[in-house]
């Protein structure tokens, strides 16, 4: 018998630290590596929940900066949580509000207490702080709630990134001795800007506070690709072993290759369903953009050989003609297939390790792939 | 053995001219009286064909105008006709497109062969007249093609009502003797304004010349709800008995019960896809506007008692959070309810034409719905 929080490597490969694993929820199991669609509000933008488990999706990524704004935590809390609001009874995994309120936000007046700022939709004075975002995710009712952190943006000096990584450091701790819903984690996340001393500093204070597991934040926002993952293999060797490793808002397929091959366990990122939006389709060698005048009488499917639904009932030109003339259903099929393409990526890669072969599936992948 | 065109009236009303039938095309029965929902360019707005078919959805209409401007007749052909190219395996009705050169294109020449306009889209120079939306439709192969007509606007003038009347009529006789697509039927369409004595020459001239089908056109322009409905008590008798009569563009649900009242079997419109867009669901009884603040924490489904997909799953607070922040999600969850409600709408006229109690059904309705 497992209960929530329980992580079990399945799998760990030779010749680098990826591995394999599972880790137990309230709403069950999430199989390691994993990718999270994004849901900011309450919906992985243009699909179905019944869609997303075609896709095979099984953790969900959930807002507390936008569900607290619209349509308010009051409301999913009556609707008995997230999870019932959405019709989604797989894990959720919610971000604390720290990323949206350094980055969304405006007029912030930060405290040791948290911040306070101008709500980006109608300019409401709101604050959020560790308290209030425990408080928030609790009652949202998520499998994997985050701690309230400040994310350093990039470029900054030292001394800021500094000052953020001490104030992220303080609200761990704040944030881990609040209330949880049942059975619900709590991940810490490490930040500490492009800095290996600040970043290795935060690892060990979060760990020495202890979590159900753990983050790598302020990453993604900016800095060159080989910063990003200098940064990773810097600062995921120093976070236990036994707890799944989340590596925030990341990102291409190329990347997550390559951060599974340093021992992340979970990713989430927007592209799939963004791309889908701006009409560029991901496939095994990389990606292109389906709106393209070549594509204008192109019988083939979106991507030759893909099973998603998409693929197996239309054609290129089809979804072609409806991205150009703005239709609803062109989104809603290029974000399918994205998002089947994503999980088949995730599903290659627990493969992989499983069969001892991630060394040279990674190596392959390499040379096939170009989503830069 | 029934084949394509043949029409058997299954039951007919006591105390007004309504009946239930069935229509046999190439892509199989269509049941009537039917709603057809408006596919305008290659998909009914925000729904895949797997979910117009659980919605009970058995025919289509497409608009020839938009498909030949996007993608191209060309494409569609090439794909094999439009049910291909849309995978849609059920019937489809095309209109002809002249309703959309009189009320959508930009600087119109007509002559007796048809109109020269601007594209909506790019202002090209097109041409479209009887023999080359014969053309176009027997390209897409759609099961029903209409003849190409003038539409008059409301209000017009009596004389160029006359006018008008008179180029459909010339127009509808060349149509007749176009090539088609095997199987294809063809229907006439009578026009003739507001004016009856116009409107019976119209029809007994299209009677003449023979159609497997027979539209009343141009209505629902802006004329009042009155004078729509008298002009379709005063066609439709004209038109014969054994063929399948089409109110186009209408409408309202309480309208549809008074024209199946007056013969009518098949109807077209856009306001169950249009007005979800707008927020605005469908019920038994009228409709409402979903975004309203009091339904913000309404824990019931869009509507009590529905069986769709929407209200099975998901709650009236959850749809209208959708609509509120703009996810694709919720036009498509109104979209599969307002869908669905049209479907069951037109059900209930069957079954109760069928059980011999349509005219207590009609007065139950008329006294039930408010969706002026």
């Amino acid at each position: 018998m497992t209960g929530p929080g329980d992580f079990t490597v399945t799998a760990a490969a030779q010749g680098s630290a990826a591995r394999s694993g599972t880790l137990m929820t309230v709403h069950g199991p999430v199989h390691t590596p994993a990718f999270m669609p994004v849901g900011t509000q309450a919906t992985v933008k243009a699909m179905t929940p019944r869609e997303l488990r075609e896709c095979g999706v099984e953790i969900l990524l959930g807002n507390t900066y936008h569900l607290n704004v619209r349509p308010g935590v009051d409301v999913i809390e009556a609707a008995g949580g997230l999870h019932r609001f959405m019709g989604w009874d797989g894990p959720i995994l919610t971000d604390s509000g720290g990323f949206q309120v350094f980055s969304l936000a405006g007029l912030r007046k930060v405290s040791d207490e948290g911040v306070e700022f101008s709500s980006h939709v109608d300019g409401k004075r709101v604050f959020l702080g560790p308290r209030e975002a425990m408080d928030i995710q609790r009652r949202l009712g998520s499998d994997i709630a985050m701690v309230f952190d400040e994310c350093a943006p990039y470029p900054c000096s030292r001394e800021y990134a500094c000052q953020s990584t001490d104030k992220t450091i303080a609200w761990a701790a704040l944030c881990a001795e609040q209330e949880r819903a049942e059975g619900q984690l709590v991940f810490g996340i490490v930040q500490g800007g492009v800095h290996a001393d600040l970043r290795a500093r935060c690892a060990s204070e979060l760990v020495a506070i202890g979590f159900d597991g753990y983050a790598v934040g302020g990453i993604s926002v900016g800095e060159p690709g080989e910063v990003l993952l200098e940064t990773v293999r810097g600062t995921v060797p120093r976070l236990p072993a036994d707890r799944p490793r989340y590596l925030m808002g990341v990102g291409r397929m190329s990347q997550i290759a390559e951060a599974v091959a340093c021992g992340v366990d979970m990713f989430d990122c927007v592209m799939p369903t963004r791309y889908a939006r701006n009409g560029t389709a991901f496939t095994r060698t990389g990606r292109y953009p389906v709106k393209a005048g070549e594509h204008r009488a192109d019988s083939r499917p979106v991507e030759e050989g893909c099973t998603c639904y998409a693929c197996a009932n239309f054609s290129r030109s089809y979804v072609r003609h409806l991205l150009n003339v703005g239709e609803i259903l062109g989104v809603r099929l290029l974000t399918v297939h994205n998002l089947h393409r994503y999980m088949e990526f995730m599903s290659e890669i627990r493969a992989a390790v499983e069969g001892g072969v991630f060394d040279e599936w990674r190596r392959e992948t390499a040379a096939r792939i170009d989503d830069r």
